[in-house]
Parts: structure tokens; C-alpha cells; sequence
């Protein structure tokens, strides 16, 4: 294995004072729409506020040190905080622990499970989250917090993993306690104002004389406007009284150095979660960093995104902070800003920093309706509803899918729902390769190509049936394809050899070897030789490690055309006896 | 739906005296050789001698009505007794449930799975059970089952479901007992008979004057006139008295009709147990059943036997017995001795009820050593030690899947040992095609056909890469993809054209639609047009559901020649600037 080699060795050997400019000013505004972000994720969390600043500043200046994409962003983020309140409320259920310190045990498995997957090259386990899952994943979490937040603008809590459950502890909450009017005052006005800012400002700043990219940049403090404006509010008027609740007194300081505490009881209720999160943290940041990186023909490496992120969730459970990923609207803000390297990552580390120092005794009086407010407006722009609808269209498969890990999501919970959706993609895959696709084919005139008998129009031999299989020969579909080629063979009295055309067979295991070699005895016994065609060069590696090649009663073509040469030449002379057959409707 | 028709309605019509005396005689050879077997197997369960009897009478009629086999003989067999031993203890201890009970109801849900499978079209779920697994199963199962009736020969007890539990009861059994040497004596002569009477009888009787078939035929009587000499043997020395365990008294009549208990509790805990049952039963039958069917030129049904199994099993939950299917030595012998119909299942169940009337007072003396010689000796011919040699030599892959299912049968039991089995074979294979297979390719020359640049001696062009993937895509291998063409098109500045050859993509799912969008867009930022070529039907259908058509740079050629014809025509013309490429060592 190759010594790992962390990407700043590169980048910090050439840089330089403008680099550095480029980078600050996009730390700067990467940071304003950071702290208040970070303070609602905690709350989505269900962690103290400053959980939340904390996970914003260690984990930074690791992910720069260690991972590879130039310009993602890691911090807290909604999904994983949503995994992460499910998680350590399970656990503080089932073993006692604390949610805090189980949070920052969740962010230390996180961290050594992504160093374990690196080490042991497992990147790819992740390929098997399929877009619709990880789709419809996405869409459905978007709708739970989306829920769940919505009792923070009502004054009431709502609590719970599943959509059921939110809305009837909802529901419980107007019914016995009842709106809180001044919540929902400003936390409505706030909803108002970033909803219609997401789209609204921009223009506005625009017309204001600003340029596309500042107008672009100043709408993105539309949050830190908003918290601004209502901590006024609610000092002003002092709503704090009439039951609006705020962020209260937070800890002025830099992050506490802690260690995540280590029972094998809370350890066991935390690894599967930790797992998850692991890997939908990593799915998430790499399919970013590549959009990024791809952008600026840049590469990233899966490996080194492993190593970054697990530096960054180990630097998370040691300074007091939870699970965090890389996060999409922050790294696009990172980058349309203009940051050039992960020193801009250091530099927004540092100003969450003097923010934690400073900045604490202005958010006693934050409302966290506001908080709510942001986090609804940022997660209900990830829910797509219509995009079952387009996977459907595209193929069934798809859209069962993702209909199945959003139902999943809503009604069980993020881990039942991502799991339903991984396990239904590989059984309708396996279905799917387990039902090959077979096809008859014949010559197409005046090429030595040959396509399927019922869509084009080719000729073939009353002597010879070239069979086509669609799929790799395994297992599943052995005993399939045993039949088909007897039931094609039963209906054909004159023939005289068939020849199997192998180019889209990736693979023949055992068990479909001994499918091949009955095949071959059968058709023997009815007096017919038994060939094959455009075998790959690993599939006949494979062959030549058994006795299939000598008890072959035909021969191995290199290509469809060659056998046919060799077993009927005057079908693919062109000559007068051509059969013709036409594409069927 | 087509409505479901017995294949007795065929032969039944047909049916002639002279047909009526080969199946007669082929049911006193079978019934001869089944007396001993039933009752053995049901010991083997865990259940009364009578329920082996019983088994071996009414199902054999409902299998006769309903199966699509003309020879197979069903009852108890080996395996699916040693899993009902399993099923019923465990039933047994975790809902208090009678075992002879908990066997009826286990018959009965089998019975229900397999009609419903046949209702469901599900026969294909048996496909998943590949060569490897079943065969590492049935030599592990034999392996168990030995260890299990080494007791009995030795005059101890051995319980347990895996090998270190039934080695270590045998060993207390030992220390604590000790030896029974008349059990031992009368058992190991037994072994010692049946043993050499699996080789040495035939060539006896054919020195003796009988013919081939009669001399076969007659050697299967081996263990009938095994367990009547001992029966003797015990009777007029009185063995009984010296601790030789004996059947003892066995009720005489016909089967009782009875009705499996219906609890909850004892469903849900037989459940898996009973659809793990039906699926072996339904893989070894059918296996059984095919190769029967193919020396004779006959054709069995998946779904006519999943009714007759089906049918059989309740039969056995109504009339005292417990889980059946088709045997394969008792079916090579009912073939061998030139059985017609499935009119000599029936006069063997007529036979087996006529030994239950007048025959049990015989067995009160039968010591139960001499069952587990006739046992010990057929399941010992099931184990192949060899074979996961075979296999590995074969695949990697094959001989994991069969070490892995060996060793989860003997160390955690049947049911885990199967499930590990399947388990890993379908991560296997999935592993396989998340990690495709992709060639680089070019022209044979003086041929239409596009093969491996590193295998052949092909001409290729600095202009076009023609790349050729050897899987689906979809969703495990998508980014894996993107990441090959990527660095495939990196290390070649004067590209034009890639051109990907698709005869091996059966399926391009949703998240590989998006990868082929993203390396169409990459590749246009690139100044490099992306074309297909040999897209199969039903894929190019999938992607007319798509906008991907529209955004192609390039173009979807029917053939890798027709593309290359267009793209370069001076490789396909044969002309002076082929760069000629030799085959990799």
C-alpha cells in the first residue's frame, strides 16, 4: 500500500499573498453564514448551541490538512444532525448515556470507521448508496426537519424519528399548550424574509449597483440579517418574557478539549449509526467536491476525502463538537467566493473561533424560531418531490426505489428507510439479472454484425441457431437460461449446431458452468454440436481452468461472424437461400 | 393466469395393465428399500418410528395427483429430517410445543409456502441457491448427521445442532456412560455390512447368475435384510435386556387424520424454518427430477412440482407425518427398476400402509444402532470433501461460497450456514460487477471485430478511444466508470472521439444514466465528442425515456465498425498509419 500523502504538502509549498487574499475574503463570508448555521443544526441535533460552533472549528483546519477537494466546506450539516438526534436519543434510551457525550463518542466511530474504510480501500462500499436512494433519502429528511422545526415557529416542541410520530407530538403540543403567538410572529416573519431572500435579494442588491457575484455573496447573509434583526427584536420588547424562547447564555471560549467517553454498551447502540453516518457523510462531501473539483478541472481523491473527513469527525469528538460532513450550499458559497485552497477553510475555523470567544453574549436573546426558520428554508430547497416521478419514467426500478426509501424515511425512521432502499436496488437488480434478456440473432446484411431477429432485419440459417445471452451466466439464472436454449432447440427440427454469443457475458460460475456442460450433453445426445462466440478474455481464462473445453462437442469462434463462415457459408456469402426476416411492430 | 392442470390427467388416461406391472414392481423394490428409511429418518428427526411410516404413505398419493415427475419418489429424507430435528427443538424449547406437533405444523406451513410460491410464479427464488452452496450444504449436512448417529452406534446419546455441540455431548455421553458393547457390536456389523454391500453386493449376485438391473435392484435390499437379521439376532439374545436400545412397540394401523396445532407463538417460530425447508426440498427435487426427466427424453414443470410438493407436504400435516421431498437415491431406484408412472408412487404408499398394519409388531425388537448404520452409510455418500477444491480451482468465488457454507453448517448450524452461503455468494457477485471489466479496443485486422488492444493484435487511432465495458451499468459500478474514462481520456492529448462500445451493458440504470451524462458534459468541456455503439434493444429503449439522446455530442452507432467507419476511416480502410498493437505477454 502506497504511503498516504496529504494534499497541503502540495498547496502550501506555492502559496502566496494573493492565495491568501482569495481565501480570507471567501473565509469571511463563509463564516457569516456559518455561525448562525451552526447554532440550528445543534438545535436540529437536540445539543447545546455551541456543540454546534465547535464542530464549525477543529474539524475545519483537519479536513484542510488531510483531504483533498480545494474548496468543500465541512461543519455540521441537517441530515447528519437529524441522524445524529435519532441516534443518541436511541442511545440515551437504551444505555443511560448522556447525548452530548454521546454525540461526541458518534463523531469518534464516525471518524475511525472513515480512516478504517480508507485504510482498508472500502471507498467503494459507498457506491452501493444509488442516486435514488440517496435521492429520495435526501427528500424525505428534508420533510422530517422541515416537521420537526415547524413546532419551534409554533412555540411548541415536536419531537420524534418519524413523520407519525412528529405530528402527533404536534398535534399533543397545540392541543394542551397552544400557540405561542409572539413565536410565531417572528418566526414567521423571518420564514417570510429568507424564503422570499432566496431568490428575492440577489436582484435587489443588483439594482443597488453590486456586482453578479457580490449581489450573489451578499444574499447569502440573509440568515445572519435575520438573526441580527430579531435578537433587536426580542431584547427590544423583551418576547423572552411573553414565552418566546431563546438561545440563552452561552459559554464564551474556545472549544473544550474532551475525550468521548468509551462503554462497550453505549459503543455497541452507536455503531450502526456511526456507520450510516459515515457513509452518507462521505457520499454526500465527495459528490460535491467532484461537481467542485470538476468545475476547475481539479481531481479529488475517494481515498484522501476518506482520511479528511474521518481527521475532521476524530478532531470533532476531541473538541466538543458532533458528526460532520462536508456540506453542499456552504462549499458552492466557499467557492463561488473565490477560495483557492483549504486555507480557506483555516481562516473560517478562525473567525467561528473569535465568534465562540466574542460573540456568545449576543445570542442570548436569538429566538429559536429564527434558528428554525433558517433550516427550514435551506432543507425544504433539498425536497424534490417531483423526481420519483422522473426516476419512475426513466425505469421502474428507479422509482421503486426512492418511493421506497422516502415512504422508508417518512414512516420508519432514516435508518430502516436508507437500508429499504439500498436492499430493494440490489434484489431488483438480481431480479433483473436473474431474467436475462435472450435474443436470436441473424446477419445484418452486408455487415459481419449481427442483431436480435425480432428488431432488425437479418438473415439467418435453418442449420444454425446463434443464440445471444444479455447478462453474465451465474447462479440466479443458470437454470433460466438451461431452459430457454432447450425450448428454443425444441421447435427447430433441421438445426444442427448452436452457437452461443457470449459478448455480454462478464462472468460464468460454477454453477452456470454446470448449466453449459448439461447443455452441451443434451444437445450432443440430440445429435447437435454446441459452440460458442466472442468469449471476453477473462471469461476464457476462466473456461480453461476446467474440463468444459474438452468435452465440448463445437468449437470457440473468435467472432459471430467467423462461426458463421465455418457452419453455414452460404448464409453469410449473401446468397439466394437467405431467410429474411423482418423488425417485428 | 393460466389455470393450473395435474399432469395425471395425462397419464392417468393412458394408463394399461402392462404399465401397471412395471410400476408394480418398481414400488415393491422401492417400498422394500423405504421401510427401513422411514423409520430411520424419523429417529433422525427426532420423532416416533411411525411418523416415518406415515410420511412415506399419503403424500406419495398427493405428489402422485399433482407432481410433473414421472419417477421421483418423495417421503423423508435426510436432510429435512436433520432440519426438522433442529426446527422442533428449538420450537420446542422456546414455545413448549410437543415435537411431534410442532413437525405437523412445520409439514403444513411448508405445504402452504410451496403452493404459494406456485401461486406466486416465486419457483426462481430457488435459483438463488447456487451449485456451491447446495453442495456444501448437503456435505456438511452429511457430516452433521454421521457425528449425530455415531451415538446411537456407540450406545450414547448426541445431541445438538452444529458439529462442536454434537462432538462434545458424545464425548459426556462417553465419560459418563461408557461405551454399550453389545450396541456397538450389533451397530458396527451392521455399518460393517451396509458398507461393503454399497460395492460388493452387486457383483455378488451378478456371480450369482441375476442380471445387471435385478443384481442392482436386489443389492438395495441390503439394508432390509440388515435390520432383519438384526432383529433376530436381538430377539433370540435377548439384547434388549443388555442395554441395546430397540424401537420398541410401534402402534399398528393406518395413519391417523390430524390437524396441526395452530398457535401464533409456534408459527412465527416456524416460519423461516419451514421456508428454508421448502426451498431445499424444492431445489433437491427438482434437481432430482431433471436429470431423471432428461434420460428419458421427458420435461418436468418448476411450477407442477411446487404443487406437488406442496400437496404432499400438507398431506403429511393431516396424516401424522412430518416435512417430505423427493429423494434422490429412492427415486434412482424406483427409475432403475423401471418405474412408468407416478401410479408406482401410489402402490408404494400401499405397500408402506400395509407394513404400518401388519408388519410394526416385527420392529419392537429392530435396534435403533442398525437405523443409524443405514443412515450413517447413505448421508456419508453425500459428503464430498473434494469439492470446495474443485470449486476454488475453478473460482475464487465458488469455493468461498462452499468453504463458507461448510463451515457455517457445521459450527452455527443448517439455517445460518445456508444464509452465510447465499449471502456471500450474491455479495460476491455484486462485488464482481461493481468492479467491471473495461478494455480498450481496436480493429482485428481483415475483420468487422473489435477486440482487447492488451489480448490481440489490433489496429487502433490516436484520434478515437474505443473503450469497451464488460458489465451493466448501474449503480455499484457508475462512479467507478466515470473515474476509468476519465483517466483513460487524460493520458491522450490528440483525442477526438470516444466511442463506448455497449455489447455487455444489459441494463443503464438511473444513477448510470447520470454518470453518462457527466462524462458526456466533462468530455464536451473537453472538446471531445462522446458516441455509443452496439447498444442493445432494450437498452436503447430505456434510454429513449431519457433526455441523454438529445444531449449526446456524438452519435449511437449499430455497430463498433460502423462507428470507426465514420470517426476514422483510415484504420477501418486498412491503410499505411495503423498503429499495430501486439498482445500483451
Amino acid at each position: 500500500m502506497a504511503m498516504f500523502r496529504p494534499a497541503a504538502i502540495d498547496w502550501l509549498r506555492r502559496y502566496d499573498g494573493q492565495t491568501a487574499g482569495a481565501d480570507g475574503l471567501a473565509a469571511i463570508i463563509v463564516t457569516i453564514m456559518l455561525v448562525p448555521q451552526s447554532l440550528a443544526y445543534a438545535m436540529l441535533a437536540g445539543l447545546p448551541p455551541a456543540a454546534g460552533l465547535y464542530a464549525s472549528i477543529l474539524p475545519l483546519i483537519a479536513y484542510a490538512a488531510f483531504g483533498s477537494s480545494r474548496t468543500l466546506a465541512v461543519g455540521p450539516v441537517a441530515v447528519v444532525s437529524l441522524m445524529t438526534a435519532a441516534a443518541t436519543a436511541e442511545a440515551a434510551v437504551r444505555t443511560g448515556i448522556d447525548p452530548a457525550a454521546a454525540a461526541l463518542l458518534l463523531a469518534g466511530l464516525s471518524g475511525v470507521m472513515l480512516l478504517a474504510m480508507a485504510a482498508l480501500r472500502l471507498g467503494f462500499v459507498a457506491n452501493f448508496l444509488s442516486h435514488p436512494v440517496i435521492g429520495g433519502f435526501i427528500t424525505a429528511s428534508g420533510l422530517l426537519i422541515a416537521a420537526g422545526q415547524a413546532g419551534h415557529l409554533l412555540g411548541v416542541s415536536a419531537r420524534g424519528d418519524t413523520l407519525p410520530a412528529i405530528l402527533t407530538s404536534l398535534y399533543d403540543g397545540l392541543v394542551t399548550r397552544g400557540v405561542n403567538w409572539p413565536t410565531l410572529a417572528v418566526g414567521g416573519a423571518a420564514l417570510a424574509f429568507l424564503g422570499w431572500g432566496r431568490k428575492g435579494l440577489k436582484p435587489l442588491f443588483r439594482r443597488a449597483g453590486l456586482g453578479p457575484r457580490t449581489a450573489e455573496a451578499a444574499a447569502k447573509a440573509a440568515p445572519a440579517v435575520a438573526v441580527l434583526a430579531s435578537i433587536v427584536v426580542v431584547n427590544r420588547l423583551d418576547l423572552a418574557a411573553m414565552g418566546v424562547r431563546v438561545v440563552g447564555v452561552l459559554p464564551a471560549g474556545l472549544p473544550p478539549l474532551t475525550l468521548p467517553p468509551l462503554g462497550l454498551d453505549a459503543v455497541m447502540a452507536l455503531a450502526g449509526p456511526a456507520a450510516l453516518i459515515s457513509l452518507i457523510g462521505f457520499v454526500e462531501s465527495v459528490s460535491v467536491a467532484q461537481t467542485l473539483a470538476a468545475k476547475r478541472r481539479q481531481r479529488i481523491s475517494a481515498d484522501a476525502e476518506l482520511v479528511g473527513l474521518g481527521a475532521a469527525n476524530i478532531a470533532a469528538a476531541v473538541s466538543g463538537g458532533y458528526p460532520v460532513t462536508g456540506g453542499f450550499a456552504r462549499s458552492v458559497v466557499n467557492f463561488d467566493a473565490g477560495a483557492q485552497t483549504p486555507m480557506a477553510g483555516v481562516f473560517t475555523a478562525a473567525g467561528i473561533a473569535a465568534a465562540a470567544l466574542f460573540l456568545t453574549p449576543l445570542f442570548r436573546d436569538l429566538p429559536q424560531a429564527v434558528l428554525a426558520a433558517t433550516i427550514i428554508v435551506a432543507v425544504l430547497s433539498l425536497v424534490d418531490l417531483k423526481a420519483p416521478l422522473r426516476a419512475w419514467a426513466y425505469a421502474r426500478a428507479d422509482g421503486l426505489a426512492m418511493v421506497a426509501t422516502i415512504l422508508g424515511v417518512l414512516l420508519a425512521g432514516v435508518e430502516v428507510g436508507i437500508l429499504t432502499g439500498v436492499a430493494l436496488s440490489l434484489a431488483l437488480f438480481l431480479r433483473h439479472s436473474a431474467r436475462p434478456h435472450m435474443a436470436v440473432v441473424g446477419q445484418v446484411p452486408g455487415s459481419q454484425h449481427f442483431r436480435n431477429v425480432d428488431r432488425h432485419a437479418v438473415a439467418t440459417s435453418p442449420h444454425v441457431l446463434s443464440v445471444r445471452i444479455d447478462e453474465s451466466l451465474y447462479f440466479a439464472n443458470a437454470r433460466a437460461f438451461e431452459d430457454r436454449i432447450a425450448s428454443l432447440v425444441a421447435c427447430r427440427p433441421a438445426l444442427r449446431h448452436v452457437v452461443l454469443m457470449c459478448p455480454a457475458v462478464n462472468l460464468i460460475d460454477l454453477s452456470a458452468l454446470e448449466s453449459l456442460e448439461a447443455i452441451n450433453r443434451r444437445l450432443a445426445e440430440a445429435g447437435i454440436d454446441f459452440h460458442l462466440s466472442e468469449v471476453k478474455g477473462p471469461v476464457m481464462d476462466r473456461l480453461g481452468h476446467s474440463h468444459f473445453l474438452d468435452m465440448l462437442t463445437g468449437r470457440i469462434f473468435l467472432s459471430q461472424h467467423a462461426a458463421m463462415q465455418a457452419l453455414d457459408p452460404v448464409v453469410t456469402a449473401g446468397a439466394d437461400d437467405l431467410t429474411m426476416r423482418l423488425p417485428a411492430s
